[in-house]
């Protein structure tokens, strides 16, 4: 298995995450994004969304989308499972990993960070609360999710890792690296502490992979 | 069943058209975005996102984020499937789900549309330019998806509707009401005719809401 990934690419960090919890070895392989090397026509006939991470399975098929390739480790290696077994269970830590997914990621992507100052000519400053701005309030309401009707445990869901951990550990290494405000977030601090003094998280983090800076 | 829905909501259509597939049938609750009618206590205590759709089950459980209550539907009521039945195929198919619910569609929400315009100073124009890179660059990427190792058919995989199928319509029909350019998706607008031939597709619609305005 071969996993096209970037060192700080949250997406990317989520695979590295699913794979090191489900025990499997992978090669890595480096796509500088800052160099655009994910733009170049090689890395396109790969994914034509020029997006990492792409995971490249043995017999050559590919897989694209983060949270669509941590579904499928789970659904060809089930232990340990990435998702509760009810189905009610299994739609809320969907649903919390898609609040991070949907509502707060893709705003503040490198390629949109890009559009806004090149494009809309927004400021450094401007550009940085754009980015603080949708962190802060995404996770405010990840915190008050937390808060309604979840099992109570060590992790976001439970005592195990979830998809919602594993969407949850990189945004949060992202606001830190940002300067966010993350004071109004105590459940969620707890869990990222509780995340990181596991090896699977440890492995898989930006500072770990053979790209970082 | 009670769905919390906007009927010009890409993520409510989105679940209306699951809903109808699967031939549900389910109370139909209007929150009106514009007249910012998700900020208030009431429906955040429903949901901290203050996101629509919200399904509310029979028990009062509630459910969030348009694909974690797809999924829930599919596992719930296995027929007809939204997914396919093999791990690849299925994450084939979430992966095109997820390139419109992760990189089209949260950069042109309502809110963020009003944050480009209200906090950054965007002129109409620059933020009329923006939703239209976004759709039309994604979608471009989304053709090209369509065209690299999925089996042939009418729909986005295959001779049925999926999950990818779910996202597509809405995303279409955002765009044609922006006016985006859709002539170099020869092989999105054909699945999309194919789509909205399907009664299914034309009950989940927005003009056919009773919020429709």
């Amino acid at each position: 298995m071969r996993l096209h990934s970037y060192f700080r690419s949250s997406a990317s960090y989520r695979v590295r995450i699913a794979l090191r919890l489900k025990g499997l070895e992978y090669e890595y392989c480096p796509v500088h994004l800052v160099k655009k090397e994910h733009l170049v026509a090689q890395f396109r006939a790969l994914n034509p969304d020029a997006l990492v991470p792409v995971l490249q399975l043995d017999d050559d098929h590919t897989l694209t989308q983060s949270l669509a390739i941590c579904e499928y480790l789970d659904e060809t290696i089930p232990e340990p499972p990435l998702l509760p077994a009810d189905a009610w269970g299994r739609s809320r830590v969907r649903s919390l990993a898609l609040s991070i997914a949907c509502e707060i990621h893709p705003l503040n992507n490198l390629r949109v960070l890009r559009y806004l100052t090149d494009e809309v000519g927004a400021s450094e400053e401007v550009k940085n609360r754009w980015y603080r701005h949708w962190v802060e309030s995404g996770l405010l309401a990840f915190e008050a999710q937390l808060g309604q009707n979840l099992p109570a445990g060590r992790f976001c869901y439970g005592d195990a890792p979830t998809l919602a951990d594993i969407c949850l550990v990189p945004q949060i290494f992202n606001a830190l690296r940002f300067q966010c405000d993350l004071k109004p977030l105590p459940r969620i601090m707890e869990i990222y502490e509780t995340c990181m003094a596991l090896e699977a998280f440890q492995l898989a983090a930006p500072g770990a992979q053979p790209d970082a800076a």
